[in-house]
């Protein structure tokens, strides 16, 4: 196989896995994943179960891939923000309008995401706890750097972090469960006018 | 049957009940609500599954008990403060040490509320979205209150409400699951000091 091809094949292979992620999602939402079969995001992906096993040995590797590819994303986020040079401020102000612009244009991952994220104890929700706890400690580093440049007062930046992200966590499960999915518009101003006064 | 046997008939069957939740709690919060099984939960409470029972039709039925006794519980700490006549930002300093207290002292009963919240789709999850939406809507009573009695600023009270209880869910969330029990006791004070620039 000439290199060309193989990455060709490589390219399907990742379309065919989102194309199911996205599929899953859809169906997750609906019907939770608990009642959700293999072969309900089958039908949904428009694929045949057989080739929903070439790619996820079981339905939890499918909810888990949901959650790894959710990460990936919002490290981009964050890692592109960087780049730019932004005050703590305004990092968390871009922070907060991509993370619910996400939410607003997908709400059915939302609602995957805040439901099912203890979806298993023991081994398989490590990968969950595991997001949670390092999107925790990326913006725990950032409230620690605007302490460091005079930008952010002296504060107990572990729990700011697990405040910032929990009050952000706990606004969205309520508006997608509720649903008041309009609050989602109005959120990210309003979190970010709470937590004002931490600001020098 | 007398007046009397019946009230000690009674009061039998709300402390069996009560003996009966105390131990779901404990063996939900090891185990998790899916694995857990009415013999599981007989066994800890020390009584026959046919006992339970007589108690709960199901494992779902025990289970939204928890949540309503909880429930209870919150509704009489708001009516117990309300009694109090304090002002917004002591009732709210109140209400976050005793709702913190409460997990403290049994962090297994915390970690069942948290987990298991969104337990069941459609019917059954009512209660427990009812239970949420609740104890916002009394959030928003209290801040609308203070906003009329000229102790907080104009706010967006609903999306304060959502905020406030969010960000303690989020907290209380991340402290009993990571675990970081330590947070529960510093959190308090540190919510309260995020809304301080509310008040007037």
């Amino acid at each position: 196989m000439n290199e060309h091809s193989f990455k060709e094949l490589i390219k399907v292979a990742q379309e065919t896995k989102d194309r199911i992620r996205k599929a899953a999602v859809e169906i997750i939402s609906q019907e939770g994943f608990f009642n959700t079969r293999m072969q309900d995001i089958a039908d949904q992906a428009g694929l045949a179960v057989g080739t929903i096993y070439n790619y996820f040995s079981s339905k939890d590797k499918v909810l888990a891939y949901i959650f790894k590819a959710e990460m990936k994303r919002r490290m981009e986020i964050m890692s592109d923000l960087k780049e730019k040079d932004l005050s703590t401020k305004e990092f968390l102000k871009e922070f907060l309008n991509r993370h619910f612009s996400v939410l607003i244009e997908n709400p059915h991952l939302g609602r995957v995401l805040v439901r099912e994220k203890d979806f298993s104890r023991g081994e398989k929700s490590g990968q969950i706890k595991e997001h949670m706890s390092s999107l925790i400690k990326m913006l725990e580093k950032l409230f620690q750097a605007g302490v460091k440049k005079g930008e952010v007062k002296e504060i107990n930046t572990h729990l700011m972090a697990v405040y910032f992200f929990g009050s952000m966590q706990g606004v969205i499960e309520y508006s997608l469960t509720q649903p008041e999915m309009q609050l989602l518009e109005e959120a990210p101003a309003f979190i970010l006018e709470r937590i004002d006064h931490i600001f020098n």
